[in-house]
């Protein structure tokens, strides 16, 4: 048929339509898309309560770990030299977590403008398809509107013109049966006209909840940044409440990243169902939105060799009868204008519509092949099941690598802030740092300007 | 005419379209896209030459710099205790500078895949057209075959069993010269046929280019990671060797940073010529490069009201003389199977190839029809001056980043590594800092802790 290649399934569609579902009493339920049944939402709902019980358990870790780290200390002398072992490993794994974090951003950032490009391909499809919907409701009317025109104009003009002879009034009275019949097959391919379902609007709809699922994604990835550079700011400045601070902003934003990993979670495996074997679903909801004959939507939707144009039939006719026409129209022609000159003008006139008619009709045909249609459905399901459901892998990449980004520096902020000389602020205005008493006690030689933290093995 | 929303040249165009160019002896150049004329590419090499130009800038800037931090430091009592001011903010800047190094790499990556994807656009659109071209060329190939092979078996045979009565020869024979008339004018629609150019071989020129461009990239911005994440490394284990041996591959880096830099340039200013009114220029190669008429050509790259369908006369030809054809076998049908039964099973056979030969020349309208191909030649577009321009100004940000960045490392790297303890063996396996004369002489009591490095201001 000549159709070009359409979608096919990408191995991350297969790999997680085949992960296991079960709904809230743990019993299997089949991977198929099926939105509107309870036991398949509560599938879903399981992948984002799964993010739940991991938010759960992180925070218990944190807090377990914190408690250890705060009562189970070893005593330290108070006048000892020595530091707590590990300060520096401490600080160091702290700026690892938020490089990861910081990575982690990058890669979020790229899957929110990946998915971004994926739902506007989606909806540029989906305007595309209006438009050829609304491009044959136009040409239809504008064909009938012609043909009706030249009926009720030169066509009565002409029997009157030829009123003497009875056999070229039958001629006309043939070629304006056949424009009638046309104008009426016609009719019948304007299938969009009257139907509820506008992909205009389901564009639009689209696009708005985009926006504000990309606005949301860019502004959590903007307050991670923030959080990374503060806390890296906070530990270079040795500012005690700007890490404290930062401490309680991150436990905000890995509440977050846990939260959006469970709905990127739940997004993707439904997604994936859907993509798996978009057509079934796809054909039985624009039947339900629509009313349309399943004969016209599985030509659109499958545009293979197994499927007929359901056209064919009125296109046929409709083109027989313009043929018709026109062999009347040349036959009036020959027989009528030496003996009525007044009719050449009726003729020429009608000949003309019937060109027009002729090329609006082999644009008619061009729009209604399911070719362009079928086309801008393979291009909103690879904008959907390709670049959207790679963009929330991504993004999916992001929250992970944020959750434990964020959850090693919950763990090490408030070691590493306990480790933080108290400042005194006078002396911090003087630039001097060695007007504290405590700060002496804790004082050992050091080389100036190894001002970077070290990992490296120390005396105890 | 229905013609989809086609491609508009973007802002980004227009900005760098409207830039001035000029040849080797600065004399201004017009900025329309002419890549085999002299002038222009001279103008695109001083793009390049400008990239050059920034290289030798910044390198006598380093090489300045660092000449005047060698040999006009102030000099310092052998057993100061104040280290030289602003050691921390060295290595503050290095770290800064590279973080800035990273976020680059990551606006490059961003970059580079989106520079990819709008090539693998380009080449998915000339893969479509190519499908779409061979298709038609196919079509026609059977429909001709199969009216010949009509024309040859059944039609000849009618003859013969109809040889009694010659006004149904005659219709038979009437039949047979419309097929053959059908047949002729089917074969001047096949019109890519014999043409030498081929969209699936630039396609495929085009992606194997491309493969190896990304690849290039790739490795650049690995290179750039691995000099970022070990010169940090470096400045953490405050490693000398490792810190001299990534300033002489940052080195290398800025070199290949400024060379893509200038590549890149030059590319999105020609890009920019060529998009800001690609048809005139495309017009021209293709009717150079296949030879067609320039009729052909405007229908498809423009498809607009302006320009008619080239083919139109010869679909309307085609039409009528099926439509003809049916109205002689229905004729025949009517006149000769009452007299010669053995007739009825060849019309019926005539028939059912009419009616395919019918359904294919829909299909063949809607191929033939300039929506298909235009709406290629639009994502071609799209892909080209859209997406992999931005790609390109990104990859531009990039290296204008790195070089940035990497210049910065490049002056503070020296001052770093010459302000790092030198250190003894057996000192770093021991993990005591204090068995170096050399160092005691340069210690001051620092809180131990404070394991970062500082850009407080310090008493001289």
């Amino acid at each position: 048929m000549g159709a070009p290649p359409g979608y096919r399934p990408s191995a991350w569609v297969h790999l997680l339509h085949q992960l296991p579902r079960a709904d809230f009493q743990l019993r299997p339920v089949p991977s198929g898309f099926a939105p509107q049944e309870q036991e398949y939402q509560q599938a879903l709902l399981l992948v984002v309560a799964l993010a739940g019980l991991g938010l759960g358990l992180s925070l218990i870790f944190i807090a377990v770990y914190l408690i250890r780290f705060c009562c189970c200390r070893p005593p330290e002398p108070p006048g000892a030299k020595s530091p707590p072992p590990g300060g520096g490993c401490v600080t160091w794994s702290c700026i690892a977590a938020l490089l990861v974090g910081c990575a982690g951003i990058g890669i979020g950032f790229y899957g929110n403008s990946e998915t971004s490009d994926g739902v506007s391909q989606l909806s540029s499809a989906l305007l595309h398809a209006n438009h050829t919907l609304t491009a044959i409701d136009h040409l239809v009317l504008e064909m009938v509107e012609r043909l009706e025109e030249a009926v009720r104009t030169e066509l009565t003009t002409l029997e009157e013109v030829l009123t003497q002879r009875t056999e070229l009034v039958a001629a006309t009275r043939g070629a304006r049966r056949q424009a009638e019949a046309v104008a009426q097959q016609l009719q019948g391919l304007a299938f969009w006209q009257g139907v509820p379902l506008s992909p205009l609007q389901v564009a639009e709809d689209v696009s708005f909840v985009e926006e504000y699922r990309w606005l949301a994604y860019v502004l959590l990835l903007l307050l991670e940044l923030l959080v990374c550079l503060f806390t890296l700011l906070g530990l270079a400045k040795q500012s005690k409440w700007l890490v404290i601070v930062m401490t309680v902003v991150s436990l905000l934003v890995l509440v977050l990243s846990w939260g959006s990993m469970g709905l990127e979670a739940a997004a993707a495996v439904g997604l994936s169902d859907f993509c798996s074997s978009p057509d079934t679903y796809i054909l039985n909801l624009t039947r339900e939105e629509t009313g349309l004959g399943s004969d016209i939507l599985s030509y659109y939707f499958l545009c293979n060799q197994a499927v007929s144009n359901p056209f064919q039939q009125r296109l046929t006719l409709s083109q027989r009868a313009l043929a018709n026409i026109h062999s009347q129209l040349q036959g009036l022609e020959r027989e009528a204008v030496p003996q009525f000159p007044s009719a050449q003008k009726l003729l020429l006139s009608l000949e003309e519509t019937l060109n027009v008619t002729e090329g609006n009709f082999h644009q008619l045909v061009a729009l209604l092949h399911c070719r362009g249609l079928h086309k801008d459905y393979g291009a909103a399901l690879r904008g959907l099941c390709e670049d959207a459901l790679e963009g929330l892998l991504f993004l999916l990449l992001f929250s992970l690598l944020s959750a434990g980004a964020l959850a090693t520096a919950l763990c090490s902020l408030p070691r590493a802030w306990a480790l933080f000389p108290p400042r005194n602020p006078s002396a911090s205005c003087s630039g001097s740092h060695l007007s504290e008493p405590f700060l002496h006690a804790r004082l050992e030689p050091v080389p100036h300007l190894r001002s970077f933290p070290s990992c490296r093995r120390r005396p105890h």
